[in-house]
């Protein structure tokens, strides 16, 4: 690629305090476009800022749209590190298959990633649990209301300092199993991470806000009994040695962090099941006591800790709504090798050249 | 609504030829946003043009966007009509409430589209099946990559002249019964009008027309094996003297058009059955001859016979693929009705004042 670099004038001041997830952009932005005539074009780092779109904007209203999600870290050799970007190129070129969207090479995702990320290496935070979020996405941009493949596309990455992604840190959640609205079916768009799927189980995770719970643990569409994901993480049960998560069979994300939690696993002897878990069960295990942690796991937050299930009127509360010591030692491996404190046995990081 | 109104300063030349669907625009578009502290304010029609967003525009990211279709007709006695506005207004409101979207009241929704028309009466082409067809539609402009309900919206409608849907006219089409890919469930976003629907049903359309087809029949995304929608349109089949189609019941958009068409058929004497049928009964009555027509109903096309029905290797012809005779009828009667040429007896136009 031939990247041009337009610097922009005036940069912003960094956030000070509390960084939280998404509300701070840095002083560029990657864009490229798509046309059906000429392939990708006119690849370039600008400065971050509104852009111009038609009202008929294919996707405001058909929503084909695309994205993916990784972190930037601040080495203490001063050096920056991704984690393992390929999964994420691999992932994104899935998507955009699955929607009809063309797709960005692998090694033009990651030396657009790369570049961006060392433009804005000054805004790669240090503090504890901080990094610098990485949003690839793509839409169609072509102006029209024919219901259609689109003949322009616009990929684009921004960036943006975060802390943690829950405020309250990695502290057991309540989480509410949705019996009611659904995601998704094989056949369907639930494995792609496309705007739809996240439009579309907003009113599960609104809903369970409203009864007090902190996100929604959805169940699959066609049975409505067996385990998905919860949010927008993977979901992970250890039932009594054994840890139990959802298969990638073409309704569940194949998330980055569950990948990497699965080695991790399997790597210190556990035993790793990727399969159907009906709810039933899970109540009852964990009415049993031998649901001994459950967890999600996701880019954003990395690990977060499920201390409660409400399913249908029975609650249960898993390991006394404490964080458990696996769910522990999970995160503080994964996060220990992300941002370099611990060995990298697994060659995951990836020094941004 | 108190609409501030800016002319253009030039306005556009009209198509002229062959119009098609959702391809030229008008001269104004009407533009209204609402924030979480003020609700809906500042509208205003404007000069049609390209608009400003954030890259983090939350529907970039989230999809979190609705829309509807109606259109304007050009009556000979010089007055302006709509079909069944309110209709749309329900369903809008309806299709917002399930995407945790704030609601645009009936009567503003009316009264916004009465005006943007009035203003563009110009715009309503007279010719043979032509009509202006009006998009109202919705997205979160709010910028941040939390998923969440977004503190703003725009709530927009632009306008275009149209011809006919099809470009092949009202001829019977081939269409594609879809036996892998899944659009919807009960408790998901099947029923209402938003992008979602639209970008992840768009592989099976481009499927379908790689082999040959018009478009693709959907089964339910539970079973696979009842009938549900073909394309973006409500599918009904004449069965010795019997209409079938799906019942709304969570997955199937509620058509303004399929609805005008059961009290049409009804007023009759045909017997309408609102039901799953399943998919193999359906090639069944087909291949005995039982299946005597078939046709999908919607705003943008009216009325498009189905001719032929692929699945799984089963290839069934409908009424020798012609138009069949209550199709026929059909799409006489409601753009009769529609266009003024028939007395409209349930008062289903709308003068706009």
């Amino acid at each position: 690629m031939n990247i041009r670099i337009e610097r922009a004038k005036n940069l912003k001041e960094k956030p000070e305090g509390a960084l939280g997830f998404g509300k701070n952009f840095t002083d560029h932005m990657f864009v490229m476009d798509w046309s059906r005539d000429k392939g990708w074009y006119d690849e370039r780092i600008i400065p971050y800022g509104p852009m111009v779109i038609d009202p008929v904007a294919m996707v405001l209203h058909y929503a084909q749209e695309t994205f993916e999600g990784l972190k930037a870290y601040m080495g203490k050799d001063d050096n920056v590190y991704l984690f393992r970007p390929e999964m994420n190129a691999r992932r994104f070129a899935n998507s955009n298959r699955r929607m009809c969207m063309p797709e960005v090479p692998e090694d033009m995702f990651i030396e657009a990633i790369s570049e961006i990320v060392k433009v804005e290496k000054s805004w790669i935070p240090t503090g504890e649990g901080e990094s610098l979020y990485i949003r690839p996405f793509m839409y169609a941009n072509q102006s029209g209301l024919g219901v259609d493949e689109a003949d322009s596309y616009r990929f684009m990455i921004v960036l943006c300092p975060v802390g943690a992604y829950y405020p309250q840190g990695v502290n057991p959640v309540k989480i509410y199993v949705e019996d009611e609205l659904t995601r998704t079916t094989v056949g369907g768009t639930g494995f792609v991470k496309c705007g739809g799927n996240y439009a579309g189980s907003l009113a599960g995770q609104v809903k369970a806000q409203k009864l007090g719970y902190t996100q929604v643990l959805w169940l699959d569409g066609v049975h409505r009994k067996y385990v998905e994901e919860v949010g927008s993480m993977n979901a992970m049960f250890l039932v009594n040695d054994t840890v139990i998560t959802a298969p990638i069979e073409g309704t569940v994300l194949a998330g980055v962090t569950r990948d990497s939690i699965i080695s991790l696993l399997k790597s210190w002897g556990y035993k790793v099941e990727e399969r159907k878990i009906e709810i039933d069960e899970l109540i009852e295990k964990g009415k049993s006591g031998e649901l001994k942690e459950a967890w999600g796991t996701g880019t954003a937050a990395v690990i977060s800790p499920i201390g409660e299930l409400f399913y249908k009127g029975d609650k249960v509360e898993i390991n006394d709504f404490e964080t458990g010591e696996l769910t522990k030692k999970l995160y503080d491996t994964l996060t220990g090798i992300q941002w370099g404190n611990i060995e990298d046995k697994y060659n995951w990081r990836k020094i941004v050249k």
